[in-house]
Formats: structure tokens, C-alpha cells, sequence
């Protein structure tokens, strides 16, 4: 893993990978998780991506965000049956052999008799050399990491006890705070005097978020992100008096 | 656009363009709901892609996609605050220009009393040059078509009007049809019949999804997909024969 534990920004990206995501049968619920649960450790997530069950792409995928990012999250495909090709398709990315790890073994035996412990269900402790593994308190089979590559569940549950056990050995960088304003005027009435504002803080990311309901038209968040809380308060103070201004000359035309 | 209308494989990928889906604050619906949409009208759906509002990450993913796949679908940035640059990135992408554009200034004033069609609101009819527009029943403020890529607003219920409008524009391949199974066993139990199964039907793609719940446990769902429904009907009847088979075994285990 990159020692990046000295720097303000430590980056990441989350690889999904599974065919029943890009069908849409599958609603992905792993991609919001994720991203809230870095933003709240110190870790900024930069890019996504969602890639088939296909061992080229997910090496592909892998190779070019963990040259690119600090941190790199999969989830999906670690299963026991014919379908699941990511721990072969990681070992294949990093050029390393995969075998079947006696750690591994002794997780699933916490919770598999040993006379079920068949082929399908060894593959789930088949790990590429040199990785470490993940504890898995649902169910017991395990993820890893090698290198800077999380290889975690794609089901929900397991894939939040994974990221529990993983996140303390974590490197993880300042942390991003953040303050939401409900606008209460529209978009377009407050964007000039709003990015006058962004153009003062340029330490201080800003951004807009529309939201339309039926019947009761657009309603406007206002969001600010900043490693620097003290900038953060002084912004807000901002946005909230040009929003004033902007009610005041709205409520006058 | 290509001319992909006499290929049975039409190709696609979304771009995703937000940096509150990557901060975690806002949980995505739009993935979800165009690769399910695409699936149906006969578009594969390849690739998923998320990056921030940073016009050449969205330059980069833009000409990565949409040379590789038929169509890219984006959502999100096309606003009229200063964070809404999706338009210009696409400009930048195809190295074209972006001006106001008077068929889009037409439609926001459907909607928009001229009075208030400020500077930033004729952001939103910023349009690549050689675009065709996408309409907007919902807000009025449309999307537009470039080459092969689509681009759409990211609040769900504009873009699923945008969808609405656009799909029958779109070149699109044979279906791909489903048959979803609940196994009723675990998936270590039938994870190496299944793939005997796979390897006689190399033409349908055989996939098992577990999930679990506190408490219950495990449960499986087999998927199967292919563009033929003659051998998906062969390949069900097969996987439940397998099925009836492994649940005989356990029972007289």
C-alpha cells in the first residue's frame, strides 16, 4: 500500500464489477455507501466505474485506477460459483499466482463443516499471493487486498462488514467537511450572484443541486466543500447573505 | 451517430458527471433505471463510468466511451450554475464550438417569461455546435445529441422524460432475454452442476446471485440470459433438472 498517510488527499476510485448491474436486475446500493463512508474517514472518491463479468475488462479496469488512485475498492464477484472471476482476474492484473490460501480456509471452517467444504466452495479461498485478508463477520469467506486493490463482496451486508474491518488500516487523509443550504429560490435566479461568490473561495468547492418534485417545481440545495472549516464558516456566511439579497430583489421586482 | 440498426449487438456506456454522487450526499438512481431501460429496447449496456465536475475528466471519459461504445448515455451538469459544465466539456471533446443556441432559447421560453431569461438561464441553451436537441417535457431546458453521445440532465425526473424522447432515435440490436430462478439451495451447494450446465450452453450467459438477511440466511437466484429464447427455453429446463437434482442429493444426504 502507497504510504500516503503524510498527505492532505488521499484519493480513490470503486470498481463494481457484475453483469446484473449493467442488465439493471440488480440496482447497485454499494456505490453510495462507499463513497459516504470515505468521505467521512478522509478519503476523497474521485471516479467509478462498472464493468461486466469479463476477465479482460476487469483487469483493464484494475490496472488503470490503481496506477491512478491510492486507494482502489472492488466489489462483486468473489463468489463460489463459475461466474465469479475476480480473485483470478486481480492475481492476472497484479501478475501473480493464485492458489488456495490456508488462512482463507480456516475463516470458511469457522463456518462451513468440513464435509461441505467442496471445490465451488474452496474457490472462495482461492487468494493471490501476497495479499491480505479481509474479515468477513457475516458469513466468513474473506476479501483482500493486494497492493492498493480492496477486493470486497458485492452483497450489501457483507460488503459493509468488510469495509468496517478494513478501514482502520487504512491510509486516509484530511477530511473534507461540508455544509448544505436549502436555497429557496431557484437555480437560475441565484447562479450569478452564487458563482461571484465560488470566485471569492476558491479554496471552497461549491455546488448547486436542483430537485424537482411534480406540482411543486424546483427546489434548490446549495452545497460547500472545504478541508478548511474555518474558510467553510466564512463562505457559508456568504452564500447565506447573497441569498438574502437575492429574496430581497426577488420579493421587489 | 453509427449505423448499428442491422447489428444484433448494440453497444452502450453512461457517464455519470457529479461530484455529490462521489461525495456520497446524493445516492444515484439514474444507473439503475437507464440500464434497465436500455436492456429492454435492445441496447447493451457495457460499461458505467462516474467522475467529478472537472471538464477534462469528463473530456477524457467522454472520448474514452464513445470509441468504444454505439451510444454513451450522461447524466447530470447541465444546468445554469457555474458547476454546470457539462456542455462545454462535450464541445471541448468533439473540438467543436458551444454558442447560445435559438432553437434551444425557443424552448426555455415555453416555460421562462422572457424577463427573467437571465444570463445564467441561457447557459442551459448552450448547445455543441451540430448537436440535435433532446426535449425536456418536465423543465422545458433540453439535452442534446452529439455524435454517438447523449446528454441528459442528472435530476431523475427529467432525465427519464429525456430518455422517453430520445429512445426511438436510437439505433438498437436484437434483445436480450432473461429467466430469473429461485434456487432454493446455496450457492456452494450448486455452484459445480450450474457450471456444467454453463459449459453445455456457451451461448447463454449463466449467472447466480446470492444475497442474504439476518437471520434467514442465504438465497440464490439464478439468472439467464441470451438473444435466443428457443435455447433459454432449453437452458431453464436444463438448470431446473440440475436443481431438482442437487436438492434430491442434499435431502438424502
Amino acid at each position: 500500500m502507497a504510504d500516503t498517510s503524510h498527505n492532505d488527499i488521499v484519493t480513490a476510485a470503486i470498481l463494481v464489477i457484475g453483469d446484473e448491474i449493467l442488465s439493471g436486475r440488480t440496482k447497485d446500493k454499494n456505490i453510495g455507501h462507499i463513497a459516504e463512508y470515505l468521505t467521512a474517514i478522509g478519503i476523497d472518491l474521485r471516479e467509478v466505474r462498472v464493468v461486466p463479468d469479463v476477465e479482460a475488462e476487469i483487469v483493464a479496469a484494475v490496472n488503470a485506477l490503481r496506477a491512478r488512485y491510492a486507494h482502489v475498492f472492488t466489489t462483486g464477484g468473489i463468489g463460489p460459483t463459475h461466474d465469479d472471476i475476480t480473485a483470478d482476474a486481480i492475481a492476472k492484473a497484479f501478475g501473480v499466482a493464485i492458489a488456495v490460501d490456508e488462512r482463507a480456509v480456516a475463516m470458511l471452517l469457522e463456518r462451513i463443516p468440513k464435509a461441505d467444504l467442496n471445490e465451488a466452495r474452496l474457490r472462495m479461498a482461492r487468494i493471490p499471493k501476497g495479499a491480505t485478508l479481509i474479515a468477513n463477520s457475516v458469513s466468513k469467506a474473506p476479501g483482500f487486498s493486494i497492493g492498493n486493490v480492496h477486493v470486497m463482496a458485492g452483497v450489501p451486508s457483507i460488503m459493509h462488514a468488510m469495509l468496517d474491518a478494513l478501514a482502520p488500516t487504512l491510509a486516509t487523509g484530511k477530511k473534507m467537511h461540508a455544509r448544505s443550504l436549502a436555497a429557496g429560490v431557484k437555480e437560475g435566479d441565484l447562479a450569478g450572484a452564487f458563482a461571484a461568490v465560488q470566485a471569492r473561495f476558491p479554496d471552497v468547492s461549491m455546488g448547486s443541486y436542483p430537485s424537482y418534485q411534480e406540482g411543486a417545481g424546483f427546489t434548490t440545495t446549495l452545497v460547500l466543500r472545504s478541508r478548511d472549516e474555518a474558510r467553510l464558516v466564512d463562505a457559508e456566511a456568504e452564500v447565506s447573505a447573497m441569498l438574502a439579497d437575492v429574496k430581497a430583489r426577488l420579493a421587489g421586482a
